[in-house]
């Protein structure tokens, strides 16, 4: 993962001050391969807050901002500004953020879910494609080399065709009503004017679905959900049980959950189909199970004896020393400069790339939209539309 | 498990003659535990076939019957005729088979599901009711050890108030058409005129509800099922999505599959309450996941430290050396066993009985028809009704 | 495992009395595959006692005895008296209660460890060799499906020529001095009176070292052995360190503890060759993980894709649907019957059996005497005689 | 883990250069919690390969050196010069590199094994004791949290008294002759002129024995070793097992293993006492097993219930987010920076230092060194000296 090395990506951030959570993850994960160079940030609301957490960063104090119109508009015309920017605030804060940036022509890597609003989202679809500039979502999860793996062996026909994807993500600790606590993370999550309108199934329902269609290919046409607020006075849902339709007659289980004590990250994806089976769990993420039909289960390894390129290619150490979610990660942002770096000497410079866009943004809203919109019509079949 | 003993109830057998996976089953879990002798049997539909399985099994020849109701009528009147009869056909014979039993007295294990028809099983309902014997189903997954300490701890209040059920049963033999070979078990299962209007839900979606339900004590009251034949030209489903509403406001899932690569007998229930979560599955029946909210995971193991009364009165051997579906299966035998020397001294002992009736019966049919009626509907909302 | 049927086998029993565990377990797995009869017996060491044994076990009055010579003397005189006895008393009761049996022709299985002395197994060995009586040593776990698996994966050269073998078996039931308490498992098992020179390397060392011989086929020849006694006043090993050079430069180590919290049973072999390996665990029996040099692990299943005929002869159900403890003694007990069979017919029929006989036990006994003798002097490397 | 910044620490690197694996994994633990910027390198022996190896590093041209001791001159005399290095050559160079650096009060972070001789381990020892500057030893695996959290609770009692050490490292890519097709890795490591006179054990070995006397605080006193070259004509041991006699009666087992098919970095520690147990397994290093004695067991997870402040302390990330062998390395890296940021205040800064010191480098050294005379003496009992 040491590659010949273009000059580093200049990065600002916005969000990510102290006490924040996601926001040092995204700085890992740029660090991780020495693509980027942090050199800018509005990390809070106030000037001052945002001073704090630079210097704290090793940025220099006239690269701090306390406003991220400001930050776009002076990093776009300064030498050496900006080239990207990571956008980790609360989701409702993605589209106008993400806008000032895009419009500047300066490439944003955006946490998920896309925006709090499906009217949010369509307007930032609207940015990003009348931009130049990339825009790339961190679904996390598809960045696991055996994640790659497995879209490559579905992709080349390992599986057969496709019958049943059964995914789920559950978690425990939204049990207690944390919200009301004071701790930060709980209170907007749970808060629809921050959130939107899912609860699990924003937080990391969307997550499920989006490595369920990256992995298979295929795309979900219609739910039925029945969604829950477990814990009393809780606004958004915590619990989540969705059928799913997706094409080709494909058909799909999810089950996203906040509320399922001794679950702490437990997301996993099953695929079935007519010539074998693929398992993987991302809190075991350095393994797959690939069962072909009528042959022994067969345990495949990151970077081990039956790993493929689509695997190797974005490991970084042997098999038997694990990679974990920062390692996960850091392939998104790498997979993101590496479009960045196509980009410098070819503005339209276009690829396939792995990373996820815009599209998966979309189709993540669409699909809390239509769980939600099930669940109030007491479980009816609704279709998937953006 | 060597108790000081009753003389053996004598037992017969209708079904399971050679070829029939289920009746040796049945034999090995009556031998187990010493309780029963099996001593007669109509174990094919003709005398020939059935006096050849009878000299296999060391059963002298006049105990041998082409005919089931022969059988009853002469058992029931000689000498040290069978106390009990199990029953081990296909689905459609288990009610008239059941009737002839019970009218006279004798005391009926049966297979599950129940049988081929809710009418059907409503008059066996009826027959078992008017008769003075027991009824026992075999959904034999509820003897195992750690599946009894579940349900107890639940009962006791260790999860806090229940908020989610999840339950699936995974094989994979049906995955291609195997019906289509000369495959016995294949060809009766995927019949409706021999299983029922079941296929993957009746054969083993019952036992994933009836788990469900006998560990929690949640009833479902209503489901929304998506049931596939993903293999061409097969009748029944091979494939089931399900969503259930419990009472109380319990929330579940449920998948059965029998064209699930990789999966041999995964039956496996997760349940999560307020206070914690229960794991456990079939394919590793020792062991069983307790999750404390706020503590750390702990691995109960069968007979070990945390075991509790109701697992280790259902064991065998020391802990660490497990035991099987064999023992499970012996553990409904021994219960019933139990029932039937009660009755021997007071024909109308009764108790609360753990080993399935007639009425987890009338459940799974309920469920079964519910789910192929919601199916029909296009996976619209139905209730559970018998 | 129904299968046609000779008369069953009368079998009587010297020990196994209330309280006992291991009697109760040789009692069910004679009874698995209904070759057995258990008619007779002297369970306890006093008449009265084992006269209330028999009365539970549904054995006739005259049939209870409390002698075993008595018992080993009339047994061979009446029509229709045991043609097998199982011996399940404390180890230094094994030899002369073999002797009286073996010396009428009656067939003896016997429990593990052979004798309590080397001297003793010496005199049986004779004892069994002039005798035209079968003897059978229940080093039960080789009746494995997958161990024989294992075994016969290994004869036929899937792992190529062996070079390592690893085996342990851990248990934490004596951590604390439980002899005190009055408990009689533990009682007899840490006196050198009734158990022999070896505490853990007699009770389930030799299990261990039996376990790699039968899969592996290789003979230890030397050793070195380090033996403590961790609870004090314990007069025997409770814990063993041992290196192992077995023949063809095969290398290993053994480790046999009864001081190890949290390990219940936990016997585990792994070898390893020039062209794979191959793990088994006996708390998990049904899976053996196979690792072909430079392709994915595969994990084998009992009676699953990948099993060979070594393993589905000895599988009563399909995969998936756990067998354990229990039905693999069982198959020590059933191997035993299709040798008494046999021998009904052609009183000198031989044939290579699989289960354990005379020349096992002798080979624990060399190396509990090796091992004792290596510890004393330091740690010295002995060489495994008999 | 971002934490108030004092400038970045200047790093330097000895070694590494293309192809190199080791390099690139300090380089990227280096980086990771952004504490160091990698400014100079003498990476490959030639300076025109080194220099390449500098520009793909993004690394000014005049930094990079074609020999260390040039190197060493130089940075300790420009301004801004580095304050630490990183060697990662062959093990022979250790010793002539680490002095270098060394003498110029140069803080050193060097690779396992300490040096290929036990005589020029002991120099390097004198020179890191009449150096200035810190000398930290790249036993990595003593990073991982739940490694720092097991010996938090041994330390503090969870255990009792320690009675048992079990631990092994296994690996299979030296099961064939690898170092005759010409593989760089295979080819240094298989040579005692770059290696040493320990093959696996001075390879994986040092490590095992490193984290056992880490975890637990018992040191080894004496050991009995059998080592063996399986792969024909290898000049070093491809597998070495061993017997361990530590201070306080305390016993253990230790095997390292280049040639167990199926192993890829099977590094495992087990450790019983007379109150409870611990595992720990690095293939998955966010859990740790706790087996109080009498009680269930208890899977502990990284940050999750149950952690304690000494694996807290060294996470970045939430429980079920897995971390891995990068994020434990870059955990060494981090606690050398924290101590030498503290030297740059307090040029005599000291602390109890979680990081391995030279200290760490001669006891392993010591047993390999035992382990080879043991071997050598056919297996008799040596003391560890140094």
């Amino acid at each position: 993962m040491d590659t010949a090395k273009e000059p580093r990506i200049k990065l600002g951030m916005v969000g990510g001050g102290r006490d924040a959570f996601i926001g040092a993850v995204h700085r890992i994960a740029a660090r991780m391969d020495d693509h980027y160079q942090l050199v800018a940030g509005a990390f809070s609301s106030t000037e001052e807050k945002s001073l704090a957490s630079a210097k704290d960063l090793g940025i220099a104090e006239d690269r701090a901002y306390g406003d991220y119109t400001e930050m776009a508009k002076r990093e776009a015309r300064i030498k050496n500004g900006i080239e990207a920017v990571a956008i980790v605030t609360p989701n409702h804060m993605h589209y106008p953020v993400a806008r000032e940036f895009l419009k500047r022509g300066i490439h944003v890597i955006c946490d998920k879910p896309l925006t709090s609003t499906m009217a949010d989202a369509k307007r930032l679809a609207k940015s990003a494609e009348s931009s130049g500039a990339l825009f790339a979502l961190t679904h996390n999860y598809t960045g696991y080399p055996m994640v790659r793996q497995a879209r490559d062996m579905i992709r080349s026909g390992s599986l057969g065709k496709i019958r049943v994807i059964q995914v789920e993500y559950a978690q425990d600790w939204l049990s207690t009503k944390l919200e009301e606590t004071g701790q930060k993370q709980a209170g907007w999550r749970t808060d629809p004017e921050r959130s939107g309108a899912g609860g699990s199934i924003g937080d990391i329902g969307t997550h499920a679905l989006n490595l369920a269609t990256f992995v298979t290919g295929h795309k979900p046409e219609s739910l039925c959900a029945d969604l829950d607020s477990f814990v009393d006075g809780r606004q958004l849902d915590d619990n989540a049980h969705i059928l799913l339709r997706y094409n080709d007659g494909v058909k799909g289980m999810l089950w996203s959950s906040q509320v399922a004590p001794g679950n702490e990250n437990a997301l996993r994806l099953r695929v079935y189909g007519t010539d074998g089976g693929l398992e993987w769990a991302q809190e075991d993420p350095n393994y797959l199970w690939h069962t072909p039909l009528g042959e022994p289960k067969r345990l495949l390894t990151r970077n081990g004896s039956g790993a493929n390129d689509a695997a190797t290619s974005v490991s970084r150490i042997p098999p038997g020393h694990p990679e974990g979610y920062l390692e996960g990660f850091a392939n998104i942002y790498t997979d993101v400069a590496q479009a960045i770096i196509a980009r410098r000497s070819d503005d339209k410079a276009k690829g396939e790339y792995l990373f996820p866009t815009i599209h998966d943004g979309l189709a993540g809203m669409a699909f809390v939209n239509a769980a939600v919109n099930s669940s109030k019509r007491g479980g009816a079949w609704v279709k998937l539309e953006f």
